[in-house]
């Protein structure tokens, strides 16, 4: 019996179709792409990417040359400019606003390595405190409400051409939909049980086990109740925290570790797939208002994971309703003896 | 400068790129899938699906052979059971309920045609009706919320091994979060104005011109204001109407011209893309409640047409948040100039 799930944050219901079950190599392969060329994120080609607006470099390197660990530039083609004000204006039933925000692109490793996972703990560790210092220095600017930490990896999970490691940043004007229902179904819970959604969940997984995939120091790797996608994953964070970047430099190498993990399982489990790794946080203006308050308490930062490895079928995208073709215990079970 | 807009109904903020501007001719092409096969859906081989549930058929011609114009089946592999109860219960701090619901697909011609754009509008009308009838029936079992009515057409978007035209229906015992959105999104405008929001929103359409695709006798073909696709397109109906299922037949003839004359529109100024079309109505047992009597005057139904031209770049899902390549009113004058 196929059974639907709701995901207890947002209230999105998921068809999890146990008979349409997939073992896990029945799944897609990646398309390849367009021929890679000539990377130019590669250490030595600093002057093709725009200049350098932050890098963790070996001491006495300069700016834009040679002798960096992790590398941050703005994106050659942005999404949103960093010039102008907002210009909020209505348009009869429509609201607009300037496309004003910040597009920058992590380069994770001078090394033309092109997944995460391949890196070692200390270096995701450094790629991971470029993400906190690149967003502490964007909430300085009033005009943005959030960052939006993402990585596309593989052409069929909207990578680029060049395949090189690495990260975007997105600063917006506005909080983005899925983190505002998030916000808004973690404070309902609250406001009833006076508790973390989060924290209750992690509890449960935790005593349940079915869908634990890894429990490692301060974190761990669950494949969610109601999964949207096969082997989706989430990192969560055992200890309640509702920001990200107040991580200290010792979780910082123990969520490095975690997600060094996570990332091979996949990667050994299921062939290399392509996926997307979001990383959700509470958003800025918290502190300045009497929000900063309650969010404290009923938000709880995460990452998640989501393999492309399913053609998306189409009336996803219009109705928010997912079919998942393999039941998430199922999919934790693998994931787990996966050997890393 | 790239602009920032919101859907006027559901919230959503949609990045209108024009620095990435692209030309039509750039898009993506179909991806193909595997080898066809002999089609089960073909007029003559009606032993190859499940015994059928409707059809409208040539007079005096018997169930389950020849001599059809419109059929309907249950799905081969149904995503959800139709058998059972729904069991809806907690676990924990997660909501399940058992996966009941039906899974039907309407094979929209005899003929081995893919795609709906090509059958002629009387046919097309028939197809209309199969929807109306099939959900007038769906509706009787009050386990189900909502039947979802949605066509994959091409590999890419989900479509089957076998490209013979069809369209899916299932009904569900939850509303989809999408759809719920809508409802609610409605429902706060027309507290506020006391007006239909998809009402307003033509009449704006109408007067400004810019994002319309093609003005037939009842109905309207826009391209959204805040469109999170290239070339993706809203029919509407211009008498304001919550409920698809009360077409006339004569009105049912107009849909099927403005829907034919739409998707020649994509063919052919596209090359034949992928799409998805998913129908957009009020929900069930709205007549059984009080709040039938307002859905009737806040919500207004409609068709969207979503091409897939491009790679889901991948944080949207994650986030809500979507970014359209070209702008909505240049999408809108290059398809209005293709003659079909």
């Amino acid at each position: 019996m196929p059974e639907l799930r709701k995901d207890p944050i947002i209230g999105r219901w998921v068809i999890i179709s146990v008979e349409r079950a997939k073992r896990p190599d029945d799944f897609a392969k990646e398309n390849g792409g367009p021929p890679e060329g000539e990377c130019p994120f590669c250490e030595g080609r600093e002057g093709n990417t725009p200049p350098e607006i932050y890098a963790i470099r070996k001491f006495g390197t300069k700016k834009n040359s040679s002798g960096w660990d992790v590398r941050v530039v703005p994106s050659k083609a942005p999404f949103l400019r960093i010039e102008g004000d907002l210009g909020r204006r209505g348009k009869g039933v429509y609201d607009v606003m300037n496309g004003i925000g910040a597009h920058e692109i992590v380069i994770e490793t001078p090394q033309h390595i092109s997944n995460l996972a391949d890196l070692n703990e200390e270096q995701i560790a450094k790629v991971l405190t470029c993400f906190v210092e690149r967003t502490k220095d964007l909430e300085k600017d009033s005009r943005f409400k959030y960052v939006l930490v993402f990585k596309n990896y593989g052409w069929s999970a909207g990578g680029g051409r060049f395949k090189h490691s690495r990260t975007q940043l997105i600063a917006t004007p506005v909080t983005p939909k899925r983190v505002k229902e998030e916000l808004i179904g973690a404070r309902h819970y609250y406001d009833i049980h006076e508790r973390c959604i989060f924290c209750d969940l992690i509890k449960q997984e935790i005593e349940e086990q079915s869908r634990m995939v890894l429990d490692i120091d301060g974190f761990i790797t669950i494949v969610p109740f109601a999964s949207r996608f096969p082997f989706e994953m989430w990192i969560l964070p055992k200890k309640h925290s509702c920001d990200f970047y107040n991580l200290s430099f010792e979780n910082n190498l123990d969520l490095a570790r975690i997600i060094k993990k996570t990332l091979l399982k996949l990667k050994k489990g299921l062939n290399d797939p392509p996926f997307n790794l979001i990383l959700h946080t509470a958003p800025f203006k918290r502190k300045k208002t009497g929000y900063w308050k309650t969010i404290q308490e009923d938000y709880h930062w995460h990452i998640e994971i989501m393999p492309r490895l399913t053609r998306v079928a189409g009336f996803e995208w219009g109705t928010g309703f997912y079919i998942c073709p393999i039941p998430p215990e199922n999919a934790a079970k693998y994931l787990k003896e996966i050997e890393v």
